[in-house]
């Protein structure tokens, strides 16, 4: 299960995934031990400076895995 | 659980998951009846043009959503 994603320990903040795409981003995922994740947007030709960052605290990790994994059920 | 997340039917295309975030920035899943998966993200104060457009196909929409679900186990 680990093809595809690349762990790294970020000691006193948490652990980073990094996450190959197919496009032209990459996905950087830093999930902290106060339970914040942020979501790093890169350009393949620029990993230095991301695009975006997204910071979802705990609730919005939660909608947007369930919407992802497609276990949210709204309707 | 639906709370947080508004859902609309997108005939021929998908569903979309519009969630609301804390922060600044906004998020909407477009979840494509082939698979990929769009995520948009807006600023608060533009809802018409996204600042950033990722693309996941599906393998890359499972490696997301389990970093973000905690069930993603690198190590």
């Amino acid at each position: 299960m680990g093809h595809g994603v690349e762990v790294t320990e970020l000691f006193g903040i948490g652990k980073k995934y990094t996450i190959g795409c197919s496009e032209r981003q990459q996905l950087a995922i830093i999930v902290r031990d106060d339970g914040i994740r942020e979501i790093y947007v890169f350009d393949r030709k620029d990993s230095e400076h991301p695009k975006t960052v997204i910071e979802l605290d705990e609730e919005e990790t939660r909608r947007v895995a369930a919407v992802l994994g497609g276990t949210f059920f709204g309707d």
